[in-house]
């Protein structure tokens, strides 16, 4: 059994890793901790989780120790010591923050205010998102566990950009998120007074996961992009739906591009091509690890509009990681993370 | 007073035009009529009405004799009839349905497979979106009352068309819809188990409000274009939020698209420009017949981002309507329409 | 016109008012004031009132110097000093909050924590819930504004009561309420995604509201009750249910009891008594000062089920205290109070 | 492996057990059938299912022959052949309707109109709520599957009315139910923008659980009990709340209750009885089959307040079907039962 540790665990990731390790049938929830419930167990602040998981909150140190591997669930800028202090203990770090993800500190600083702290962790952080660095991943001990949105909208772009099916200039990301991606804090903006029945969009231009959305389509298009990304908040609590606009290159033909969607994702357990007529819903992917992608094609303007929806929390965090780490302990990908989305 | 009555009074935007109609202060409803419900009392249909709206429903007849403006809230298709009814009786006649918006029998055939009963109706019929054709609409007796999504998309574009800021190739609109949109009628995806927590677009590439939007654009900027249009389907019950994407042509600076705006919509009564930094957001709409827009400038990729927010039911239905029945009589604008959007 | 200020306007009952106040064709707002927002404007915090009200929060001071009428929205605890402020002016004050409910300084003590400072000035204040202390309230200068639980379960109940159908001991209502109830102020139980998709009694056996319902059902039956209170958090923002079970005196008959309501809710302009087989639903009394009984007889058990329905921003709250107003004002008591509740 | 099959797998009820089956070890699902969609994947109707069972929907009788336990999620009235089918065929049936419920002809014939087919069939019947009546469950063939609210109301009151501490006269259940226990069909009050924002009660005094709930308590109590039961509609998919009242005999203690509460649930793994001062959430049992109880006593009105917490798919449905399923099949009863709510 892998001993997997949670550095963070009250806060919404924390929470969904602790029910995902839970059905996991070679990992075990080793270690818990939390700066602010040090010392009280995690169904204090989480009563569903009574009798099922009331492990008391510890420190990192503590986590550390006791794990084989461990899930770092902090406010952006906090994971560079612990993966310090992971590195020198030998253990696994899978870092669900922002600190590793961005290859370029110049990027990093702009966006995010900070530095590396230590340039050699950063070259051997991977970035985790298998279905397209999956070879990157397999062994390495320090990964990257990449953000919502920055899942979904390049699982919807990708193989239409590889295709040449479109022009990679003037990228649409209009995306819509669940509330959990606020987290656990409280704002004006989650009350439930103030969000229900409302929605609006937020970060207009300005949000911190542009670069690394970009930063992943560059990478694999080898060619340098640039998306324009508007995310939104929707009164529910889970998933991410992107809907991504790319002008068609002429003669983009609607067969051909469904074709390498189909060719691109034929084996990949997590992603589901949807049939023609058929359009993506967060519904459909709640509490999964499921990533539903629905294309369509406006004849009329030229344009292909490719939707992706996933759960947040699961395939935008909890269960990628937890995919990360059967890559990293060789695993079957998809071991625990097969229970079927909930009809309701 | 302003006799004014209903055809087809039990549907969502008939009920919406019957509270309306209570806050006027100038007209009165004079009579209403359903198919489904004649002889029943409309607060039978709508039990929050008892009391404050006990009236029976009647024949369309009956309502034209009752009426000096007849509200037409019928499914596509069946206002032309109607109107010709109302011509006869000398009746204003103000069409909810689809039937008189679009100008081309050609467009009308291909989205709606109907065809123009009779031309001179369709010639004496104008399109009701006040903000862009309000000296078109004064005096008329045939208006055709525009959609919701038709109302927020061109709300949002067209200053910055006109201003000549943008392509008029390649223009997105991304919209989402509250549920009473689609009516009171049943359907599984309205179903409450299956639209709570659940988003997606519908309809993509193919809603009857894509030409209409083109119609209105054309018209105004005096070229032919083209949109690409995606509604989705929000789990709330009322708001239409449209965020619309244009490519900025070369030079376009953020101070002059905003003064333009400014410009454009100084003396409109509903619609408020919001400062720099806010979002458009649709609870901030709610009930009330005002357009809130935001606009966002992505120098990163190029692109413009007009966000428009209106109630679906009012600015995009009811409250439209009787903004155009003011025009008519050649009452102030703004009469019965000034309630405030509730904070919760 | 009645000028109209408001301290505490930043508050969800502030906010409220506002939007009742801008209704009334006989009061108009003449200042607010706010601790958190002073010198900003309302509308910077309820961007829905841009444009409709901007008007600039002031000090308590201020709003006194220029109101005919204060309404006082402040936490617990805070009016009786603005009360003895208003006394000394000659101003009329209203009392949104719970310092003058009470008329047992005891009970005051023993549920609040707090003494009466001037009993003085709660020998002149009258507990405004029109419907039972109408003949109280006209022309007084200090209302005490009931709770919103408190203005539901006694109107559900005191006919029964009265007609002597009901054993008085061992009566129980449980109540539901939308979460505005809890205010603007931040907490991990109105977080959106904590309260969505959940429901959960609270304060069970312990609310505030107990001692206030107690006191009205004591005052009008003439012998001291006790009542087994139970209030939820429902997932919605406004209303109130009380579902209030009272077993059967032996002999008491249906049509007793229905007659018995409608006698006593005649005349009552803003209290609807459901025909027999329909149920309140807080849906149909949104945005409205309407309160919906609907009654039910479990023969089986000898059990009366009486089911009231207000919405607690506007019954249970702010247009409550505009009925009031109207009251001690000797306007018509539904001046500005009439607008239908939409169907949506 | 247990082959187990469905009859009518595409209501909501079917849909949950192919969800539940899917999670558990020492079962398969073996067929599915359904009268609307035969011929047809399951995942052309809950497309969420799409790669995980797309298995094609066939007849009952393919569903009998290829399992060896069939769960019947029929409407009511249709399982009693279907049992005898079953019977003939030697495989074991769960019946999720209420045709084998009701031990009283008599009561069945009153609530449901319908009679006993065959009276030997009904004998051989147990009613599958394991906590109170495991031993009878045990290797029995024909286990009629409890309702919703009649598996939280008596968890909640059994151990205070066997341990004599409440009057068995009086009693109330007031119950709060998600709206998927209202199933898949379409109606107007199940409408999204009817029911969102709404709160109701529904077939107050005569909803059909009541028998069922009085037929647990009398058998267990040895005494013929009534309850006052009033079941209201929540807008949210899953989760029942039962507050239930009782009056407390004189001399009956705080402490004596809740340690026969203890007692009599401390080897139950799914009842988890909460700690004083919490009080029962949905939101802490949904998707599980959990069942949370917290006791409130109100000392002032004499007053026992027992709130248990369900899911009503899972503990009062599906979950509760597989539980019976593993008595029968002689498996630890929790097998494939145990996964932790979600936090949100």
């Amino acid at each position: 059994m892998i001993k997997a540790g949670i550095v963070g665990a009250t806060g919404y990731v924390g929470a969904e890793l602790v029910r995902l390790l839970a059905l996991h049938p070679q990992a075990e929830l080793s270690a818990v901790s939390s700066v602010s419930f040090e010392g009280k167990p995690l169904s204090e602040v989480y009563p569903m989780y009574r009798s099922l998981c009331d492990m008391e909150c510890g420190s990192p140190a503590d986590v550390i120790e006791k794990s084989d591997v461990v899930f770092a669930a902090l406010p952006h800028g906090l994971s560079q010591e612990l993966a310090a202090q992971c590195a020198a203990a030998g253990k696994v770090m899978i870092d669900m923050g922002a600190d590793f993800r961005l290859k370029s500190e110049e990027a990093y600083h702009e966006w995010y205010g900070g530095t590396f702290l230590d340039p050699a962790l950063h070259e051997q952080a991977v970035y985790g998102l298998p279905e397209f660095f999956r070879s990157r991943i397999k062994g390495k001990n320090l990964i990257a566990n990449p953000g919502c949105y920055t899942t979904a909208v390049p699982l919807a772009l990708v193989p239409s950009i590889l295709g040449g099916f479109v022009e990679p200039a003037g990228i649409i990301a209009d995306c819509k998120s669940g509330v959990t991606g606020a987290g656990r804090g409280l704002s004006q903006n989650t009350h439930y007074a103030e969000l229900n029945e409302g929605f609006a969009p937020y970060k207009v231009t300005s949000h911190r996961h542009t670069p690394e959305i970009e930063q992943t389509l560059s990478d694999l298009s080898g060619q340098p992009m640039k998306i324009t990304f508007v995310p939104h908040l929707l009164p529910v609590n889970r998933g991410i739906l992107a809907t991504c606009y790319a002008r068609l290159k002429p003669g983009a033909a609607e067969e051909e591009i469904r074709a390498a969607y189909e060719a691109f994702y034929r084996d990949e357990p997590f992603v589901r091509l949807l049939p023609k007529g058929a359009a993506a819903n967060i519904k459909n992917v709640k509490y999964s690890n499921y990533c539903d992608i629905s294309l369509h094609i406006d004849c009329r303007a030229g344009m292909l509009i490719a939707v992706s929806a996933i759960d947040n929390m699961v395939k935008g965090a909890a269960g990628q990681a937890i995919q990360n780490m059967n890559l990293v302990f060789d695993l079957p990908e998809t071991t625990g993370l097969l229970s079927m989305p909930p009809a309701f």
